[in-house]
């Protein structure tokens, strides 16, 4: 099911000076950043050769993000699936008894819909994105 | 410099358990299983459409993987850039003051080079990988 990654997540604690060092020091080619105000996060994108990289810093410290910093410190964060119908997904993984955050899907950035696997079920938390139909490559 | 992912890294406590798991119930594309002796571990790649998947397992309680474990719990552990001459990476990454575990490069899987850079850096483990030439689209 799931076989293309979309992006790849890291929580920061400052977006500007975390951008400096992924865009300065490392090289990775800065695309965007925009506030998702549902989430209460700012978010960075990096788009690198095969997938894109998001950096997310935490706008309160209520927020699960936030949380999770405190808990384990900066680094990676999720990793994130693209399908290409994220109601069937959503279905199948309900019959499948997953441990799933969102029964149902939430607006992503870039007009696409998103929801969140537990991380208890694989240690990892993972996300499924379906991208608005013109930047999804396989609708 | 970095744009170009080869793989992400999960640490895991039990790998038999753990491919189950991704290849039976997330059904990524499960492709080999290997012991790294130099490193201590043992690790099985799934082949995404874009790119690989690594899950490691620590043969031992002394490994630095099993101390992140312990520490961090089971999860997301490091990301890799494909380089095309890790000894000319490295000169560059110590010439800009780069915080290296390894300042020369070790043998990775299918004849790859690697080397890591300290994860205090960006707060990620990050990973440099020459493939072996034919395994090496740029070269």
């Amino acid at each position: 099911m799931f076989t293309n990654i979309d992006h790849m997540a890291i929580c920061v604690k400052n977006l500007n000076d975390s951008i400096k060092k992924y865009e300065g020091d490392l090289g990775l080619p800065y695309s965007y950043r925009k506030i998702v105000e549902e989430e209460g996060v700012e978010v960075a994108f990096f788009k690198t050769n095969k997938i894109n990289i998001e950096l997310i810093q935490p706008l309160s410290s209520t927020n699960p993000v936030h949380k999770y910093i405190e808990k384990k410190g900066e680094g990676l964060h999720h990793i994130a699936f693209q399908v290409d119908d994220i109601e069937k997904s959503l279905l199948e993984l309900k019959k499948r008894q997953f441990n799933l955050i969102h029964h149902s899907p939430r607006n992503g950035s870039e007009g696409s819909k998103v929801a969140f696997i537990h991380p208890k079920q694989f240690g990892v938390l993972i996300e499924i994105v379906q991208k608005r139909g013109e930047f999804n490559e396989q609708v």
